[in-house]
């Protein structure tokens, strides 16, 4: 099955993401800077008023601000109102999720043009709480009820990766090389240290010198999370926002002459608890996901010049690459080892930092991907900018794989 | 803008909405309950695997049971993965805006078979917890955070609309008599006495006898909760799911030869603070939402000869019976004081009891409507059964007007 009609991107802005900056903002006031950064972005202008339909990606505001009924209150910060307005919930592939019935509500006929953004603002919570939080995710009756977490599932993950492939934890410290790396290049990112700098700082402190990122990660200032997953394994907690513009094929060019096209879409579910899965190595439904989308955009995995995966976890870009279909079963790890996935190499992989260095408000993480995209195939991405590319997909995990939204973007 | 294919009801079911009765259960189990229920309806069978994708209308298990990431959950629970699962919240008109999703993904060439279902599990916390958890629904910065919560913000509007129509609480007395009328009819209500019955059993601990319905509304056994609203004025605590299956018109017939056609949908948005609007006595939303549906069916509000509108308190029903065009402004209230909106009334409104008798957990009620719509328009209602209704509406608001849902239904 196919969209009726086909749907562009053809503005998209974000906030940059960070743990302190927005401090003393309301997801509310990140969403419309989004949104206003998305609107800005477009060639031949834009009224927030021409959207026929806003869509709001986020995990749990009520959780984190006290605040629900969120579509409702960002369509009245907006100024959109009587615009229809749908939050959606798919844990952090909330927004992922978003994009895909933004364009399916595109496709339908009920709308021309849509507004899909996302935002959390987690900041106002302390670690323990926002980890508290995001376990909402995970299952209450069989998995937080008896104390698992979200570093511990995904640690669960790498150790059984590492046993059935026979690698080690020195693959995942290179996707967090690679993605510090690229963190710097993006002043939209959390993060803006690559590991030799962050060594030196944190080395500084206790009089030590590192020889080289590796020496830095495999040191106690780097400490265990959840074995095997150490501090730098994981992202961050983040405040943040994004939202892209939608257009019908029949208006994108009323917007841009180079509006970007989602050539392809999926989305997929699996059994939320962890222990319910043959195989912790791959989640089924990105790969299920991704088989939808590669299909209905008629391509295959070679044909993608630029990914933006969902490394919530180290562990996760190296399983998502796979499961992908850009790398063999158990070679993750090492593409990223060998630098193909570096923003040179031959499958550039989160030239943006990624969640792990750009930073995850996870109901913003979909939406800020294929603002990635929008970016990276209309050559705007600046530093970061990755050479010649045509054809990008992104890929967007709730919880540890339960549910999974997939997009290819096509340069129009 | 109108749906590009047509879109059917072929099969709905619900749990009893209770109290109490489902202390034990989580929410996950009452939706399975409700979606083997709405399976169990359709004429010539259906399996859940039939669904391309599923819709969980949910406001907010975060908080009421401590779990989220809902549509996941569930897709696991009917045992339908990999099927695409969202959850859309939009306060209390949840599972009505999953309703207009559930069909706009039909109409989009994305899926010919949908289950939309809603959920909501609130026993688990005491009364002031669940007060305080449906605030998340109001402005947490303009209004929860003052004090305000939904009792208080509909008493405004009661006040409002008296003052301005010069009209008495004794109208909101008659649709709490008829809405307890109507769910000693209805097996699936929380309520299962009138007010006569709940007169005399409340009558008797204290040794008093009440002459009549309306002397008991009025005596201190009905306290006031926010003036002018008495307890009676408000709708319950509730647990409970609803589900149904949507069809595309191609496949429809494959399921059932009485198939309830969705004619119109309408979805609008509103300010979320009450302090915003000019006018506390009518939603802007649902005249919106309703003017859409209305021209998308190409029908009036004369052609609708059953509708279940939003009566979280007993103001809200008459101002929705205005709103939807069925009576001229602050005639609401007085068409209920006359019987037109009986169950053998010119236009029954809440058949099946209403929120108010019926119960309204909150991320059910929209779905739930579609439920009393399919069977009303199949003549299987029961003993709450209209005679001879061809065209129904529902109308599901969410916080006190911030988001509308209204979907107009018509017998295949």
């Amino acid at each position: 099955m196919g969209l009726h009609r086909g749907v562009s991107i053809v503005g998209a802005g974000m906030t940059r993401f960070h743990n302190k900056l927005h401090i003393d903002k309301t997801g509310r006031e990140l969403f419309v800077e989004a949104a206003l950064d998305a609107a800005g972005s477009v060639d031949k202008g834009f009224s927030f008023k021409d959207a026929n339909a806003l869509f709001v990606g986020n995990f749990t505001s009520d959780v984190f601000e006290g605040q629900g009924h969120t579509a409702a209150v960002m369509a009245d910060w907006l100024g959109i109102n009587p615009t229809p307005a749908y939050r959606i919930e798919d844990a952090c592939a909330s927004s992922g999720a978003a994009l895909n019935l933004g364009a399916i509500t595109i496709a339908s006929g009920m709308a021309d043009v849509v507004i899909v953004g996302g935002v959390e603002k987690m900041s106002r919570l302390t670690t323990d709480q926002v980890t508290d939080a995001l376990a909402l995710a995970a299952d209450s009756s069989f998995e937080t009820s008896v104390g698992f977490t979200f570093p511990s599932i995904y640690a669960a993950m790498a150790s059984s990766y590492f046993k059935k492939y026979n690698t080690t934890w020195d693959q995942l410290a290179a996707i967090t090389i690679k993605n510090h790396r690229n963190c710097i290049l993006n002043p939209k990112a959390q993060f803006q240290l690559d590991i030799i700098a962050t060594g030196k700082k944190m080395g500084e402190k206790s009089g030590r010198i590192f020889k080289n990122e590796m020496e830095f990660l495999r040191s106690d200032l780097n400490p265990v999370i959840a074995s095997p997953l150490k501090l730098f394994d994981c992202c961050p907690v983040s405040d943040g926002a994004a939202a892209v513009i939608l257009a019908s094929d029949k208006v994108a060019r009323k917007y841009t002459d180079t509006p970007v096209k989602m050539i392809g879409m999926g989305q997929a579910s699996d059994t939320i608890a962890l222990h319910s899965r043959p195989d912790f190595t791959t989640l089924r439904a990105a790969v299920k996901a991704s088989e939808d989308a590669y299909k209905m955009a008629g391509v295959t995995p070679k044909s993608i010049q630029v990914a933006d995966v969902h490394d919530c976890f180290t562990i996760a870009e190296a399983i998502a690459t796979e499961d992908l279909g850009f790398f063999p079963k158990g070679q993750g790890g090492k593409a990223a080892e060998e630098g193909k996935t570096a923003l040179n190499g031959e499958l550039p992989i989160n030239p943006d930092g990624g969640l792990k260095a750009k930073g995850h408000p996870v109901g913003a993480t979909g939406v800020a991907m294929a603002h990635e995209m929008f970016k990276q195939l209309r050559r705007q991405a600046g530093q970061h900018q990755v050479n010649g590319a045509e054809v990008g997909l992104i890929h967007n995990v709730g919880a540890a794989g339960a549910s999974v939204a997939v997009q290819i973007y096509r340069r129009g």
